[in-house]
């Protein structure tokens, strides 16, 4: 990397998951002068700050997707639509964040560490998984490797942030309401988020199923590359700004011994076992956020099935779910020369 | 009952639960003079509102047991361990909220709906289940009619209020620090709850799941009269005052229609049916507070087993979870005739 320049544009850098994307690349010491970060009009001439300088926002247009190599998208479905195919055009790679291109047959959907050679074959666009996703299929990918996986089922916890910046500042603004004795205000989720949970997550579909849901089934079986996947989720949005946990079932077509199983996910690139419930120790959303590893613990045997596993994970949705997946994916493209060459610049 | 008076006593009256069966009893018209209020010595003394007189907390001693036909407890084990014997003793009948004397043998584990029957053989001493367990059981006596109940697992969302009143004061305090931007105060449970969750409730055992999830298990086979139910849990708690939620997965031996289920779960007694998602309708701790109804909803096919049942419940801990179910068992002992007759005082 040292000889190539690679100029990136953050399409949605004033959301929750963009402002966590220009945090990583600060962290990386990515020059200021290869970042753009674009938004709509509305946040045009905003100033976000960057290392030891500030970025102004630039409205996301066709003319300001003009040299990218790599295009980041946080932003609505929409966008991604009216958007990624003019990055493309331009000889730029999109990594997308949203659903719009996730099942598409030529989109790659990619986590590096479970199917980093996807990459390969992008022809423009990269999609990231649901952020409930990306932890799972890590973890389940370290579990088939001793045995092969015949059911899952997960229960989710998911933070308000997962939604979007509106969702952090409603979460905040009730709890405030809350704690001077006033009503709180709804508006981004259908009922009051601050001291309850909801079991809804995106819209309802016909089966009884959300929207959510069937992501977490349909992607998990693109990454695994395992058509016939039998995975159930129930996906639930709790009072948490930052940190999705998971509680999940896995039954193998055999017996493993638990230390098998713990070594299996240590192994894993990306997984932490924090699991010594002994010395109070396990994942939790409030240890997850600002973490780049998915924190897996609670593991032991499934006392419901004579070849299950349970256990309980947390993980950053802004960074692993999201942002750090997003820039790990660029990471993976330029590390198999993979970007298109007409984009790529020689410094 | 309009010729029998009912002396009750309720040991733990200032808790969480001693509170809401005092405002039950109050909701039913039970005679002010036949209620006493016990607590420890550090509440003696102080004036619970009650009707339109208050009642005056005595400290709970061997001396003012005495002529009770029913006492509640719902305080620490070890305080059902010291008094209910004493109670019983002096003729009365001990409903214990606690998990001191659950799984003796001789011990009845009531839910009314589910195993009423069971109130018969007291010895005088009747257990109410663990307040994650209740709602479970019920669903669960409901669907075992369509078909024989091969595997149950169990992620909860468990409300503070579980924990007692302490718990929810910690919950509020901790709601108001963040709000006003300072360091949440950890004292009841070991990490902050506020805007984060713990999958940690009760202690660890060395399977590496909790008292709690064992109690799920345990206490479920017992009440449904199937020690061989394969069950697995994972108890998590949430920042919410009052609800408990849980998302099942239950796999009977047969497959059923959607509609029969849904007949069977309305028609069970305690269990109402809220699923309308697409007219935003589901369960939720908010809604279910104050309720003495079982609320289910999210019902569908499990897409990860072919006879499988996913399903979501909330249930207001305090009540159905606790306090509700202590009074609907001293009913079913009234309905019954099964009060010791010796602790009967004719009016």
């Amino acid at each position: 990397m040292s000889e190539t320049r690679i100029r990136i544009g953050i399409v949605g850098a004033t959301g929750a998951v963009g402002r966590v994307a220009l945090s990583l690349l600060e962290e990386r010491g990515w020059p200021a002068s290869d970042v753009v970060a674009l938004a709509s009009a509305r946040s045009k001439g905003k100033w976000l700050p960057y290392a030891d300088t500030e970025l102004e926002v630039v409205e996301t247009t066709p003319e300001t997707l003009e040299g990218f190599d790599v295009v980041f998208i946080s932003a609505s479905s929409a966008v991604s639509r009216e958007f990624a195919p003019i990055v493309v055009e331009k000889g730029g790679l999109v990594i997308d964040d949203g659903s719009a291109f996730r099942m598409e047959p030529e989109v790659p959907l990619v986590v590096p560490e479970v199917n980093g050679g996807d990459v390969l074959w992008h022809r423009g666009i990269i999609s990231i998984p649901n952020c409930t996703t990306t932890p799972l299929v890590m973890v389940l990918d370290a579990l088939r490797q001793l045995g092969a996986i015949e059911r899952v089922t997960v229960a989710t916890y998911q933070a308000v942030s997962g939604t979007g910046a509106a969702a952090v500042a409603e979460l905040n603004e009730q709890t405030a309401a809350i704690a001077r004795g006033a009503s709180p205000q709804v508006a981004v989720y259908p009922y009051q988020i601050a001291m309850n949970v909801l079991p809804h997550v995106d819209s309802f579909k016909d089966d009884g199923y959300t929207v959510e849901e069937h992501k977490m089934t349909n992607e998990s079986r693109k990454i695994l590359h395992d058509d016939g996947l039998r995975l159930s989720a129930t996906c639930v949005r709790v009072p948490v700004p930052v940190g999705h946990s998971e509680a999940v079932h896995v039954d193998l077509d055999r017996s493993i011994e638990e230390s098998d199983i713990r070594a299996a996910l240590n192994a894993f690139p990306g997984v932490t076992v924090v699991d010594d419930p002994q010395r109070t120790l396990y994942p939790m959303p409030h240890t997850a956020e600002g973490k780049d590893e998915v924190l897996v613990g609670r593991i032991r045997r499934d006392m419901s099935s004579p070849r299950g596993i349970a256990f309980w994970l947390s993980c950053d949705n802004l960074r692993k779910g999201a942002a750090l997946n997003a820039l790990q994916i660029m990471d993976e493209v330029i590390r198999r020369d993979a970007l298109s060459p007409a984009a790529t610049h020689k410094a």
